[in-house]
C-alpha cells in the first residue's frame, strides 16, 4: 500500500455511527489488532479478539457499535454497525486508488493478428498476443504478456494478469479475473495404449469459463476430449488448481489451492473443496458437496456430504475412526491382557 | 469446434460398413450419448451405455457392427467396426483442421540470438526468445511467449506452447510436445546447512526429454545437479507434475496431474502413477510399478507392484485395511463386552 | 555442461593433499561412481559407496585423505579432507564458466514505463516489463519475459529467470533467486458468502521476499489481504509451492515441491516441509518443526515438533500406529478366538 488517508477521509468511506478519541496520525496501512503501529487502522471483526482492542497500537479502530472501551491517547475509535463490512469497503476503495483501471488501448508492443476484434474499449497491456479470429470485449484489460489464441474469446470487464494463457477456442465470459499465469485450454490427458506405446487420443473441445469466475495464479483448465470443460458461474478457484478434460463444475463453488480434478466429473452449484484435496474422473459430487484438506474422493457424493479422507468418508465418520486409531497401541493391550486370561 | 460436416464427409473418414437412417443436418459438435443434441456426433464406445442410443438426441452416432435398433426420426447410424477407433480418426482429422500446422519461418516480434541454430523448417511464434547456442530443429513450431536458453536444443517436429521455458543448455528431443508454462530445466533443490544458513549446491546439469514425450501445462522438471535428469522416450506427464533433480523416469511411463517426484529416483518402464501421488528420492520403481491417487511411494518397489495409501503397500492389502479401519467402532465394542465377560 | 577440464586445472581449484595414478583424459562430465564413464569425473561423498570405489570407469575420483585404494589404468585419485565439499567447489567453478553474469544493460525489445528506476549496473533482458514506479537494484539479472508491476521493487544482486512475475507493489529484498514462472503477489483467496455468491474480498496488501530467499519454479506466493505476506531471509521454496496470502514464514525455513500453506499462518525459523505437505489456516508452526512429506498439518505445533500423517502427529506415533494398522487383520482374528473361547 503506498496510500495515506485522514481520519475524515475515512469516515467518509466508513460512515460511523459515532466516534470517540482523536487522533493526529495519517492512516497508511491496515494491520491486526495485535500487529498495529500507529498510522495503522486496526478492526475488531469478531468477538474473540475484544481484549486485544484495549491493547492495540492502531491509530484508528473500527469497533462495533455495543462496544465497551476508551481509546487511548492519540488513538481514534469508529463505531460501525459490523467492523468487517465497514473494513471491505475501505479495501475496495484503497483498491481502486492503488490500481486504477487502465485506459483503452492497445500497447505498441502487443501483437494483434489482423483477424482479432479487439474493442476500443478494451486494455492490452505490454507484450501481450491475441491471434486471428479471438475476440477481446469491452472494459476487459489484458495486463502484459497475455496470449489468447485463435479463435478465442474473452468477454468484457474481464481482468486478465500477467502471463495468462488461454488457448485457442476457449472462452472466457463477463468479469472473469485470471490471476498471473493461469492457463485455459492445455490439452486434455488422454492416450490410448497401443502395442506399448500411448498414442494420443486428440483433445478438440474447448473450455467455457462462465461469468463471474476467478482463477488463481499458474492454476490449469484442461479443454475437453471434444464438446467443453466447464467452470461455472460465480465459482472461485485458488492457485495451482488442476481441471482436467469434460469436468464440469457448477456454480459458487470454492476450489481451494492444489485441488485436483480429474477427467468427465461433475461438481454441481455450491460444492467446496479443501486445499490439495483430489477428486477422481468420471463422478459426480452432489449440490454443495464439502470436501477436507487433502481428502481423495473417488465415488459420487450425495447432496450436501461433507467428506474427509482418502478414501473420503463422511466427516464424523472420519473423524471418530481416526480418535480410534489412536487407540490402537490401548486395545492392541487390551486383547493380549484378555489372552492372558484365557490361557 | 468450429467446423461442419456433412454425414458424406464423415462417411468418407470412418469408412462405415452399413448405414441407416437419415439426416439434414451438418454435424458442428460430438457429444455423450446423454448430453448430444441436434447437430451432434455421438458414439456406443461401450456396451454399458447401450440403453442410451435409442434416447439420443444426436443426428449421427456410430455403432458398433452388432448394435440392434433402428434410429429415429432425422437420424443417421454408421455401423462400424469400432466407435471408438473410429471416433478417434474422426477427431484427428477435426484437429488438423482446427490447428493446422502454421507455415515456417520467424515472426518478426521473436528475438533470436545472432548464435542460435534455427531450422529454416521450424516456426518461430511471435514474442518467442532463442538464445544464443540454442538449436531448433526442423518442423518444429514455438508457439509464442517460448523461452530457449542458451545452448539449449529442440529436435524435429516438436510442439512447444504458448509461455514454456527451455531453460540453459536442455535438450528435447523429436517429436516432444509440451503444453502452455513448462518449465524445463530449473534448478535442482539442493542446499548444504552451514552455520545455521542453506547454501546453495550448484545445479549444473541438464534435463534431456526424449523422443515423442508431451508434458503437461505448468509442469516442471528440473535439471541434474550434475550429469542429467531424463524423461523417457514415449513418457506422458499431465499437468502440475513435478520431477526432482536426476530423477530418470523410463519409457512409456504415465504420471497423472501433480504428481511429485523427489530427487535422484528412478522410475523404469511403463511405471503409472495416479494423481497426486508423490515419490520419495533415492529409491527405484520397478518396471510397471503402479501407484494409485494420493499414494505415498517412499520405497524401491518390485516389477510389476500396485501400490496405494502413504506409506504406499499393496494395493488389495491397502483395500483390506482400510475396511477393517471402519470396522474399529464394532471391534472396540466386542472387546468391551469380552472384557464385561472376564470381570 | 558442455565443459573441459584437465586433471591440473581441477587441481587448481580443489587443492588435493595428494594424487594417485595418472589419465589422459580430459573432464568433461561429472558422475556417480555407478554411472561415470571415461572422461567422467567422480567422487565418494559418504563411506556406504566405498566398495564402488575399486569399480568405477571415472577418469578421476574425489576421495577422502583415509581411503585406501589404488586407481586403475588411466585413472587418478585425488586425495581431499572432504570430497563433497571439493565437489561443491569445482561445481561453483563450473557453474560460473556455464552461466557467466550478463553485462548490464536493458536489452532493447524490453519494455521499460517511464518513470522505473532501473539501476544502470542491471541487466535487464529480452521482451522483460517494468512498470511505472518500479526499482530494479544494482547486479540483479531479470533474465528474459519477467514481468515487474507498478510500484514493485525487486534488489541487488537478484536473480529472476524467465517468464517470473513480481506483481504491483510487491518487494524483492537482495540476492534473491527465483527460478522460471514464479508469480510474487496473486491475489490472496478470499470472498464472503453474499446472498449466495461469493464477493471478492479486496486483497491489498503486498508480498515481501527478504534476502537470500530462493523459489522454485511455478511457485505462487499471495499478496496480503492487508499488510505482509513475508518470506524470510534465506528461506529456500521448491517448485509449485503454494503461500497463501498473510502467511509469515520465518528465516532459513526449507518447503519441498508442491508443499502448501493456507492463508495467515505463521512458520517460525527453521522449518522444514516435506513434499506436498498441508498446512492449514491461522496456526503457528514453532520453529524448527519438521512435518514429513504429504503430511497434514492442522493445528499449532510445538518448536521443534517432527510430526507425520494426516491430521499430523508426532512422527515415531503416527510410525508406530502405522505398523498396528497393518496388523488389524491378526487382531480380528485374535478378537474372534477369544469370542470363540466364550462362547
Amino acid at each position: 500500500m503506498q496510500v495515506a488517508y485522514t481520519p475524515e477521509e475515512i469516515a467518509a468511506i466508513v460512515s460511523p455511527q459515532r466516534t470517540s478519541g482523536r487522533t493526529t496520525e495519517k492512516i497508511r496501512d491496515i494491520a491486526s489488532l495485535k500487529s498495529a503501529q500507529p498510522g495503522d487502522l486496526s478492526f475488531l471483526g469478531t468477538p474473540k479478539y475484544r481484549a486485544e482492542v484495549a491493547a492495540t497500537r492502531a491509530s484508528l479502530v473500527l469497533v462495533p457499535l455495543d462496544h465497551v472501551g476508551e481509546p487511548q491517547a492519540n488513538q481514534l475509535f469508529f463505531f460501525v454497525e459490523k467492523p468487517s463490512v465497514a473494513l471491505a469497503r475501505l479495501c475496495a476503495r484503497i483498491e481502486q486508488s492503488l490500481w486504477p483501471h487502465p485506459p483503452a488501448g492497445v500497447h505498441p508492443s502487443a501483437v494483434i493478428a489482423p483477424g482479432a476484434r479487439v474493442s476500443p474499449q478494451a486494455t492490452v497491456g505490454p507484450l501481450c498476443i491475441v491471434e486471428d479470429g479471438a475476440a477481446i470485449g469491452a472494459g476487459t484489460v489484458l495486463q502484459a504478456n497475455v496470449f489468447v489464441g485463435a479463435n478465442a474469446s474473452v468477454g468484457e470487464q474481464c481482468w486478465i494478469q500477467a502471463g495468462c494463457i488461454v488457448a485457442s477456442g476457449c472462452e472466457l465470459r463477463n468479469r472473469v479475473r485470471l490471476q498471473p499465469g493461469v492457463v485455459i485450454g492445455s490439452d486434455g490427458f488422454g492416450y490410448e495404449f497401443v502395442n506399448g506405446r500411448h498414442e494420443k487420443i486428440p483433445q478438440i473441445g474447448i473450455v467455457i469459463v462462465e461469468d463471474d469466475v476467478e482463477i488463481g495464479a499458474n492454476s490449469t483448465v484442461d479443454r475437453a476430449r471434444f464438446s467443453r470443460t466447464v467452470v461455472g458461474e460465480g465459482t472461485k478457484i485458488d492457485n495451482l488448481v488442476q481441471v482436467g478434460h469434460n469436468v464440469l463444475i457448477g456454480k459458487h463453488c470454492i476450489l481451494c489451492a492444489q485441488v485436483g480434478i480429474a477427467g468427465s466429473t461433475t461438481l454441481e452449484d455450491y460444492v467446496v473443496l479443501g486445499g490439495q484435496a483430489g477428486v477422481g474422473g468420471h463422478i459426480t459430487l452432489g449440490k454443495g458437496t464439502k470436501g477436507g484438506g487433502q481428502a481423495g474422493i473417488a465415488s459420487d457424493t450425495a447432496p450436501g456430504s461433507y467428506l474427509n479422507g482418502t478414501p473420503a468418508i463422511p466427516y464424523m465418520t472420519e473423524r471418530r475412526l481416526a480418535i480410534l486409531h489412536q487407540k490402537l497401541p490401548e486395545l492392541f493391550k487390551r486383547v493380549e491382557f484378555l489372552e492372558s486370561r484365557l490361557k
